[in-house]
């Protein structure tokens, strides 16, 4: 059982703590945690920019650093985000039956939460200031960088 | 246009020799192109056990190899893979918006075909005894491995 001071809100700063290293890295604040029955088994954060990287999302990069897992880990993990996931990020927890994921907002994006609550995923969105004030930032002052992140034109 | 020597079996041959590679290399053998216009941007194979990798499928790696790319450039390429892509590997090309994906063989595996479809994605599946045969292999000789790279308890 997790205590009270380990619960969602200090698995989501974690995550938070992920988005703003990356934005001061100068990439895309986004960030994620991956916790089994309490215990942090990795933290992760967009890379794009750091690493060049097509495929490092906050969630990705973060399932990337716990290794490789055995399936039945993953299907008793939460996934925590600080963004809506994306399709690819989505379709890896799919892939691993992550039971749930604790968003931490959808304002700024949302695109998957439909299709993981259809197969069943618990997505649970706390809507974070925090979270929304560092995309809000990310969409005003590195709107091209985000677009190419999520596959869209500038 | 593509001439009739480098159309799909071509390119689909590209990606069966990476899964070839990663057999031999004892991973799990499935490959993957990524083509535009008739240019190769990339080729990538499953590398789980050769990085020690959870995202790095064939097709995601394909991606990765590619390197950061417009958004046009993605909605105007096919993805060649030798086996039906799993939900990560299918949410990445959705992310991407990639309109087309030739699969190798779907008998071995198959879970994203309809999820693609639903957002407009073209999937041809050519049935290729190669790519059949090697997941064959696959199967009996490294069922754990198989197991573990799809998220299932061995």
């Amino acid at each position: 059982m997790n205590s009270p001071l380990r619960g969602d809100q200090y698995f989501l700063a974690l995550a938070l703590e992920q988005a703003r290293i990356g934005w001061e890295e100068g990439g895309v604040p986004i960030g994620a945690a991956l916790v089994h029955d309490g215990d942090v088994l990795a933290v992760g954060r967009n890379r794009r920019v750091q690493m060049d990287s097509a495929i490092r999302h906050g969630e990705t990069d973060c399932i990337e650093r716990a290794g490789r897992l055995p399936a039945s880990v993953y299907r008793k993990s939460v996934l925590y985000t600080t963004l809506s996931p994306c399709f690819m990020c989505a379709g890896t927890a799919l892939l691993y039956e992550i039971p749930r994921i604790v968003v931490g907002e959808n304002r700024s994006f949302e695109t998957s939460e439909s299709l993981l609550r259809e197969h069943g995923v618990q997505v649970d969105v706390v809507d974070n200031v925090e979270c929304v004030e560092l995309m809000e930032r990310m969409l005003a002052e590195r709107p091209s960088l985000w677009f190419e992140d999520i596959g869209e034109d500038a």
